[in-house]
């Protein structure tokens, strides 16, 4: 047996942490790539057009920028670079997500307010209406697209019309989703999506990116409360420079150039939505059998992540 | 050809970004982990205990904190979080690096100030003693062990002293010296010492970590201005969980362990350091053979990083 490949003992993972890659993206890191080297810099800005390719969108009205960490690292950068000092963020929660950019807003001392439809409801269109309406004093909102607490899919499109009507901005947390869920930033009115490299386009962790409206993030100077998830800062050296103001984790980057190929191979995001599709009913229809309950109505389940619950416990749930 | 085997055509990087890996490192991310997984917790576990030892401490008195993103984001994770909202910092600036660190502070609304003795010479205890006597404000102390700007050696000995004599907190960026440079954080009064995955211990990007004094890290709850770079918090997660708060680098963190394997079989620090030492005699011989002068006097001149300049175009530098 060959010892450096993986041992048949490698488990498969089902965590909504990182997923289980295919051994051609990993084997793309058996190289060592200089971050200041033509040949990464010309990777690195194949990956940002093509990641703006999956967001429907081009290089005119928006930018892709990379940023080192995990997709919480990518959502702070949004929420600390594009918010005024005197903003304020609505955010529509309906999970330990939408929790998580909450908890943000309070470290980062910008203004906040929550939507909190419940855990199995979706936020409605009338609702966010609302609460534009009745405080002004409300610039930003954010909302996850697909919440990793019991699998909800919230609606970006419905959403972003409103927001987009009042004149606010939004920011969709799209880290499980995106790359298999269609989504189109600009027909969307989404103003800013973060998804991160080891989710639905199966590559490894290492990095976030954010599609982002280069008229509204470039506005933005001067906001950041942080000079490492500088937003708009990374996006300018990375413009101008093809290159990352820190060091990138290169090696992550190699794999997810080699993950990309592999989505396009398979046929794109629609081919990838069907297997998810298909591996989701099948995966519920096994659970079912055994006696478990979906936890969301079928209008909000996605097929990306699912809730459970076992009827004669109806504590005992499973993700 | 085995067709995984890196090419021959694979570049020797001696940039100071990352740098090359042995094979093997890079072949230890031929496994994917899961982040929830106990085999995984283990091995962050033995990383953590591993760099402690590397920092001459044990896990009584410090504790070793792992941080998604570059070395940058783990020096502001310690300036972000360790730093009272009244605290103010004293930089020790003679490079790009030190002046980072100012940066950050300036992002972050920190009170700061510096000493700047010039990019070929170090600060001195004398300076840094009278700068504390002089402004009883300041409650932490920055420097750069090793500055990328000139490779010029910082002595964190000898300013330790100073500052633990003063009562206040040493940070130190070791990020291009640790695992190369003998360094013990105790004897040399070290409350932060900070440094990065793909420098000399030789593995690849993807995060930093932080050495820090546990009576000290532990008494800033509620300090920390970012989530994302919250010290603190992911101290006490990692400590009781094992687990990093969000999606660790796992590829990253796998290679990072064989890289501690190979450290050990070189033989530690001091074979590794005689290997950084013997590669840097025979880089100035070579380069003073072609005309080149060290810019650096030897008395602070590093084995890690050279700067060297040609006298008929004292313009001309080449590090």
């Amino acid at each position: 047996m060959n010892p450096i490949l993986p041992s048949a003992r490698d488990k498969l993972l089902f965590t909504p942490g990182p997923l289980t890659t295919s051994l051609s993206v990993k084997q793309a890191m058996l190289h060592d790539a200089g971050s200041w080297h033509f040949e990464f810099h010309a990777i690195v800005k194949e990956i940002r057009l093509k990641l703006l390719a999956v967001a429907g969108v081009d290089a005119g009205e928006f930018d892709c920028v990379i940023m080192q960490g995990s997709g919480t690292f990518g959502v702070e950068s949004v929420i600390g670079s594009t918010i005024p000092p005197n903003g304020k963020l609505l955010v529509l929660v309906n999970g330990a997500y939408g929790e998580r950019i909450l908890q943000m807003a309070q470290y980062l001392k910008i203004a906040h307010v929550a939507i909190r439809p419940g855990e199995d409801k979706t936020p409605t269109p009338e609702q966010v209406d609302a609460a534009l309406a009745a405080d002004p004093s409300i610039t930003h909102v954010a909302m996850v697209h697909c919440e990793t607490t019991t699998g909800i899919f919230n609606p970006p499109e419905e959403i972003g019309r409103v927001v987009s009507r009042r004149q606010r901005t939004l920011i969709l947390d799209a880290m499980s989703s995106f790359g298999a869920v269609p989504v189109n930033c600009a027909t969307a009115n989404i103003d800013y999506l973060v998804s991160s490299a080891n989710k639905c386009i199966e590559g490894v962790p290492g990095f976030a990116f954010v599609i982002a409206r280069k008229s509204k993030l470039l506005a933005c100077d001067g906001y950041a409360r942080s000079l490492s998830l500088d937003l708009v800062a990374q996006a300018k050296y990375m413009e101008k420079t093809s290159q990352f103001r820190y060091t990138p984790p290169t090696h992550s980057i190699l794999a997810f150039s080699q993950a990309l190929k592999e989505l396009e191979l398979e046929g794109g995001i629609d081919a990838r939505a069907a297997r998810y599709q298909a591996n989701h009913r099948t995966l519920l229809a096994g659970m079912r059998q055994l006696g478990f309950r979906s936890y969301l109505p079928p209008e909000v389940q996605s097929y990306i992540i699912t809730s459970f619950y076992y009827p004669s416990d109806p504590k005992f749930t499973f993700m």
